[in-house]
């Protein structure tokens, strides 16, 4: 059977690798494409590297027949989904790829993101996106709220090792490298070519990122207690790909036991053997996490290293392997897609 | 059904590609992996990009059984595949990636490659791999000589407009921009990230090029008479791509309509509207050539840009395709990939 | 003695690389930085990366007090140095970074840049600052219009071989190589680095980029009959330099004998020995021009490759160059600093 | 007056580093350039950026009259320059660029490097070349080692904060990103473009760099008991730049209040307002280091990132500065160049 599936905002990056992904999977079609300022273009004059597909012609969202539709893609700029998840039918699900709904408390979601939620109910209702743990959730979900890039990059290192009491909880340090793509296709000076392509620069620095709303909501939840981490991303002169290196107080080799213990079923999830750490460029383009854990000289201390592509696994695969999820697909159908190298 | 494959020469940059195109492939299956320096290594080890992946441990070549293989795909330094397929069982089909058939001509092949050819009979005997133009001979091949990464960006803009008698052959410049992924995973001082990251850099100036081979060769039969382009290939700052500019001397227009004409049906070349020409970024990953055709100011002048993954539509798509036909497979199929951008 | 100079656009790359450039300078001394729509700030705050230097604050060029200038540098966008530097008091030497006195045909000024000229007078007193061969003029000039980084590039290589007859004047085609700094600092979503790190794709093709006017008013001057070259640029993934590959018809021998002859005495032109081509990377940061000749096998047919730094000798460094001249300072003074590798 | 000097070692990036510093240095003058395999090169042959200079010939170390040279840099491999600066005759001051006289300890020193030191005495002489810290100690000295490049990014950031006590010594994490000419010029597949230009990636992590041993000597020695600090540098697609992103435990502000006051009157150091980071590419090509303090929302902790360019301040900046200091030249002699952006 083949689901019918819009894409909304798909003239972003996102929206782009939605489609990309999506053109191979053998059970869904897309069957609309929004993109409210470029509504009647072709998705090809606005991503030319999708021009061998037949796809349709960009169009408003009100344009969009929703009785037509199974599942939305929502890959809006923050603050957009919220009042459109809301007015969509009942019988639509939707993933949505922002981050409207990550955030189950209104109080939390109002001081990370500035204003009012005007869709508390739906905050309530929305499954957090993050499939390896929430994917019983997640299949009985009519609304998931997709994890922010780095969020779930950090996470998939961390959260057995708050579980399992393994590490210290007042001394986390998440140190990330960030591709530029997680910037997204829209244009400020700072994302020029000629500002990054040489360039090395942290920003958000001292708890200001909007994904610490995340880890402290998750973290905490799973601790039983407030955790806070320390989480400082840096801009690397790369488009795709996050690498999060986390500083952590614990027993390095009980760290990658659990870590291995927890992942050994999980068909994205790959962990090192013990002592090596992944590298960003073996990831891009897929739906893959890799970690290692590695220890060091001082006893006590470990690195532990995640490794996903924010445009992929940290977004819209994710995506993807949820509605499979939603839609009572496999799994993995249409995500098996190897990392492209070099 | 599946088909036993094997790669040999499976440790460079070509056979990691063709292990990831594979790795999708419905009828395809990598039975063996070859590499002779890191036989007994795991590809994990080697390509950790290919880590998800199940596959056989690196080996010798003489590990190998052949009569569990029914294709083999040679992707070795040019010379060797010359004595190995000779001696190969004659049930086991052949992709040769490499230079060594390439020419039919044994002067031509000692000309260009500086060596007597150890496999006269081989030369004559296998099938130039440009599938688009060789179709027909490629389903009953045994031995197809892909075509060299330069040779086919190339052949894909010129060919149809020299067979339709379009354009001056005496005047017919390429300038090319390559990824460095051409050079293959050799380690060599002026292939360093530092010697290359901010350089661009022509090389084997001035009919050097041992590509020229190929288009002579080619270029020469389709007019019945010599032909000899001006070629320069140019080192970019980029993995994967070659951008091919033409400068011709015939009709903008009529070389457009020739280029729409000849590729309206095939699958993988794709032809823009008349005036906009291709970029490189936006075939990076695919099996899948862009071709552009702009008029200049001055009559009867115009620019043919055409462009590939050198990795994959250039060498290992290319490959694929050519052992879809020749297992009776469906042309396209594993090789929809979309190209990844950004 | 030191000389006051103005720099009107100073939040530009080539305003910053004017800055740059005259920091080490012991003749010149930055007065006055003017930037209107950052008026009011620091220039650290604009560019980082001149933290260390003592500068004036970014004004307005109406608070600029003329009087105390004695040489203006305007690194404005096009279009807005006419009436300003019509205006000004004529006391102050003027060299323009931008378009506006290049061409000294009115009619020609309006074609190329659509626009009718407001200072048609000052585009006939205007030098055209190709030191090189200008110098003499420039020494005595009060306006000297700054080359495009294109046109300079081209011009090196070319000048001499139509002075001396050297090539088919009807049969030019310059293919060039850009680095992204050329199209200055202000955003465009074409300029993002995800749109242009893996990326090689040609722009205003066939004859439609502006500096054709250049190309066509000084090549058409030295050989006493139009001339009109194809000529190309391609943005690559690099920040600063230009490559241009010259294809043309002529003796490649008599053309790097004719390069040598021309070149052999100027601090800023290197001519590599024949059959030797140069790299992009090698004159970056610097006010070289490397010129390399390599001839072909087809007989009578040569590639001569042009590079510089587009931000540097193909504008900042020429117009400190021009600007050393006009103020009776030894030419090189400033300019000697080496390019920057890797 | 002019001193001659010589680099030992001219074929790696420092070498050529140096050269180009030198270059416009107005008191020292190339006299020698050894690079023992390439001898009887030209430098521009070697490094064609450098084409415009008037160079001695590519010697061997034995062809150098040490008596016409006033100073000697070595820029060797790791190993090479004890005997070599045993064996000099003492009329020459040397600044040696690599590790063999960093620590001072020969037992520590054969920890890190694996071997016993040949020159212990020279050990005990050699003064360690930060500048900014031991200016007294290299005026006098005959022989100056310079440090390594992380340890010289990452001492600017923390001496004044362990010599103020004011952050917790037993909780210190710094993550480098590396710019890739750290590794040199010496080929490894790992330093391949393709395997380097879209991926980040850790190495020697643990507490296995050999930066370890410099830095254990010299914060211990500051805080006048053990310190050990957790130290990961990551590969970045980049040339040239260090960045050190470092976790302390402390006031941010009086940390920020403790680097204003220690480097207020250095010229090549630059603290930047509170609460703002540097980044890598404002610093390149140039000897300053940019520092930064940014608090965190935790109380008590800070973020403290330091960068300079690897090449420059980490390397032949600082030795050329050391050298001047050596010498009885002004330190910032030769050395004002701005950095190289973008």
């Amino acid at each position: 059977m083949t689901y019918n599936v819009a894409i909304l905002g798909a003239s972003g990056y996102t929206g782009a690798e939605l489609v990309r992904i999506i053109a191979t999977h053998p059970s869904l079609r897309v069957a609309a494409l929004s993109a409210d300022r470029k509504a009647g273009m072709e998705m090809s004059d606005v991503y030319p590297h999708l021009r061998h597909l037949d796809l349709p012609q960009l169009c408003t969202i009100e344009e969009i027949d929703f009785e037509q539709i199974d599942l939305a893609f929502a890959a809006l700029p923050h603050g957009l989904s919220q009042a459109l998840v809301r007015d969509l039918p009942k019988t639509v699900k939707v993933v949505d790829l922002g981050a409207d709904f990550r955030l189950r408390d209104p109080k939390k979601y109002e001081f990370w993101y500035g204003a009012e939620h005007v869709a508390p109910e739906l905050q309530k209702e929305a499954v957090y996106g993050l499939t390896e743990f929430y994917r019983d959730d997640i299949k009985n979900a009519r609304l998931v709220a997709g994890t922010g890039c780095n969020a779930a990059t950090v996470q998939f290192a961390l959260r057995p090792l708050i579980a399992g009491g393994l590490i210290d909880l007042d001394d986390i340090i998440c140190d990330l490298k960030n591709g530029l793509s997680g910037a997204g296709r829209s244009v400020k000076e700072n994302m020029l070519f000629t500002e990054r392509a040489t360039n090395v620069e942290g920003y958000a620095q001292g708890g200001k990122h909007r994904h610490l709303g995340e880890f402290d909501q998750e973290f905490s939840a799973i601790a039983g207690r407030p955790v806070e981490i320390m989480f400082t991303p840096h801009l690397v002169p790369a488009s795709r790909g996050i690498l999060a290196s986390c500083y952590v107080k614990g027993d390095a080799a009980a760290i990658h036991a659990a870590l291995e213990a927890q992942y050994k079923d999980e068909p994205f999830i790959v962990v090192l053997p013990f002592g090596k750490a992944p590298g960003m460029g073996h990831v891009a383009g897929s739906n893959f996490c890799h970690i290692g854990v590695v220890g060091d000289r001082k006893t006590g201390r470990a690195l532990v290293v995640s490794t996903l592509d924010n445009l992929n696994k940290g977004s819209s695969g994710q995506a993807v392997q949820n509605a499979n999820l939603m839609l009572g697909l496999p799994e993995t159908e249409g995500l098996m897609l190897s990392p492209v190298f070099p």
